[in-house]
């Protein structure tokens, strides 16, 4: 029988790709070094703060709720996120279902089809489709140790103005701790890129949720407590600081974005259940040590993947990260990035190859790949490395 | 400062309509017969579920989950939607944000700018802007008795196919229980409905929210399950079979197209922690003493209203529904909907404008409006109708 055939979103996407795998679908031998996933040994106690959901707040927590999001937790996040006195307000805050849910909601508001968006070279992987299922074209910007080249985005704008080209919709960037590269944007480029933003009237879309998982030294402010042109529009969420399953981020832009926004997030609002599930456990004082937590536990993660790396597997390169989940290697001369995730994968540990994190396909995506060192135990991650080194060396002979 | 425009979607919403009120923004003399919030006093007590998933399942409940959605709950999900054996399986769903998620995610999976979608005439009210964001046209079809009017679907069709016009993407309609209309369709107009859907090659998307609120009469068996050509794309929720908080809901489609809505769920799964506070809740035996609880206090409501209506109110005209949570009012001549919705609101008692069930504007909606009576008990029921029916004699003199 023929049938309305799907839309153009819909085909734009290729075949599913492999996914990473999920802690409950992995059998013993296999270390998973490839998705976001928390140690499971950090995950909090949330009983008390759902209780106090559950009963005391019912009525709230079990209705329908504003798309703005619940008062008290867009209050609690306005502090989180201002850095010197109190310079976010929580009406410039909504509430979404995890950060990807606002990434979404801000191609909504802001992309048609054929629009051009910048993104650095290499991205968020999970991005990468999200932004292709609304048509983009990728306009791709390489790193360096302070993080996106604005003089290189400056060229190619010029460039493109001289063509007749638009201007991209947005410049989507990771500032903390980015993800693949780790690379934290330094602040004489973060004012930079504030500067060229606000010369062309682009907004900058500043996807942080990393940003508190910092092991060592002082954080630099963010891209929307330094924005005095209200261009910027931060995504936070609380996947990293608490737990993924909460499904719990959030949007801080200017109102009128935010009300555009609202209009076109229709799942009838977040989950008042979860929402004060987080907020009691935030306001409980728990947080706190929660998150010192974090960033004690995946700071020996991160320092015991570091030095299995150089121990055992001294062939790659790679940035020390100061936080956030991952390191981006490069690999040895020689050595395909795609050949050894699959290789890897067989060999028991699963990583995630360079090219992923392309938007625009390039034969150099090969030199890399990325490892999480978030999920495993101390142990697992050494052993991991060991096998990965082991395999690498098994592709070059 | 010139700033990059907004999409065409974003700019296609009107400025914010008037959202129905949340219960918590009431205060005391204010009746709210606007949105389906749930009874205060039947939102059940999930402590014990939730605790479950927080501490047996906390290695999953706080993790990512798959987009698919978690196993046990899509399973127990299937039994309930089977209405002989076991006709519906459980890949066959997927779980999502809540049913309005689902409309959403099948507008992307099918709907490209300029595609046409058939809808009632009235129809969802919410669903309205979701659709109109994707730049859809709109086909009105009128409902009678028997619920949507098949043959004039027919005679539309031919009409279009006459001149050249491409086919509707699907169908959208709630067979059970109709927001607002509350009609129920037949079993012999679902038969046609799916005839002329397979003839046509057209998918039809049941929304079917209420289905289960049924207080009187024998249920008739879904579109979902009637289909014999996979075209049907069935979405459920638990917002009115447990509460609308929990945002869990879930859509049930041929393979193939689950696929691709699951590349366009870009959201990172659904929360694993509430879907397994579900699971447990259902699984528990506390599912099936609610959902007869539900029955039961939402027909006592429905009962208050009707013979509040006849006694009070009796130059208006409705039908009775037997399930679901409204009754569509079709006020006396010279009474303008929009104008009693806003002196009603005057006078504390807030209901929404037949017009703002039509997708295409149309003088006649000025002679409807609808009433919830699940929100409120029994005595402000009765308190709201007798204040409606003043207000309504107030405007005709």
């Amino acid at each position: 029988m023929r049938r309305s055939p799907l839309s153009r979103r819909a085909v734009s996407l290729s075949p599913a790709l492999p996914a990473a795998h999920f802690p409950s679908e992995l059998h013993e031998p296999v270390i998973s070094f490839d998705s976001g996933f928390a140690f499971p040994g950090i995950l909090p106690d949330l009983t008390a703060a759902a209780g106090v959901a559950l009963n005391r707040h019912r009525a709230e927590s079990l209705q329908y709720s504003g798309r703005r999001g619940l008062a008290p937790l867009r209050q609690w996040i306005a502090g989180y996120m201002s850095e010197r006195s109190s310079e976010v307000n929580p009406d410039d805050l909504m509430i979404v279902n995890g950060a990807k849910h606002g990434i979404d909601l801000i191609c909504r508001l802001l992309v048609d089809e054929g629009d051009a968006i910048v993104v650095t070279a290499p991205t968020y992987f999970t991005g990468i489709p999200i932004f292709r299922s609304f048509g983009v074209k990728f306009i791709e910007v390489s790193q360096d140790a302070e993080g996106l080249n604005v003089d290189e985005l400056e060229r190619t704008l010029a460039a493109r103005a001289k063509a007749g080209e638009p201007l991209p919709k947005f410049i989507y960037d990771m500032p903390d701790f980015h993800n693949p590269s780790s690379v934290t944007m330094s602040l004489r480029r973060r004012m930079a890129l504030l500067q060229l933003a606000a010369r062309h009237g682009i907004h900058v879309v500043e996807d942080s949720p990393y940003r508190h998982v910092r092991f060592e030294g002082e954080a630099i402010p963010s891209l929307r407590t330094l924005d005095r042109e209200n261009l910027v529009i931060h995504v936070g969420t609380f996947s990293k600081l608490i737990a993924p399953g909460l499904r719990i981020g959030w949007v801080s832009a200017q109102q009128e974005l935010l009300a555009r926004m609202m209009q076109l997030k229709s799942d009838g609002g977040s989950s008042a259940l979860l929402q004060r599930t987080v907020v009691e456990f935030c306001q409980s004082g728990a947080f706190d040590e929660h998150a010192a937590k974090v960033r004690r536990v995946y700071g020996t993660h991160r320092d015991t993947m570091v030095a299995a790396l150089r121990t055992e597997w001294p062939e790659i390169s790679f940035g020390v990260p100061e936080g956030g989940y991952y390191i981006w290697l490069t690999l040895p001369e020689r050595v395909n990035g795609d050949q050894l995730a699959a290789r890897a994968a067989d060999a028991g540990v699963n990583i995630i190859a360079g090219s992923r994190f392309f938007a625009i396909p390039r034969d150099e995506a090969q030199r890399y790949v990325r490892l999480t060192y978030s999920h495993n135990a101390p142990d697992a991650i050494e052993q991991g490395i060991v096998r990965l080194a082991r395999v690498c060396r098994s592709l070059k002979t």
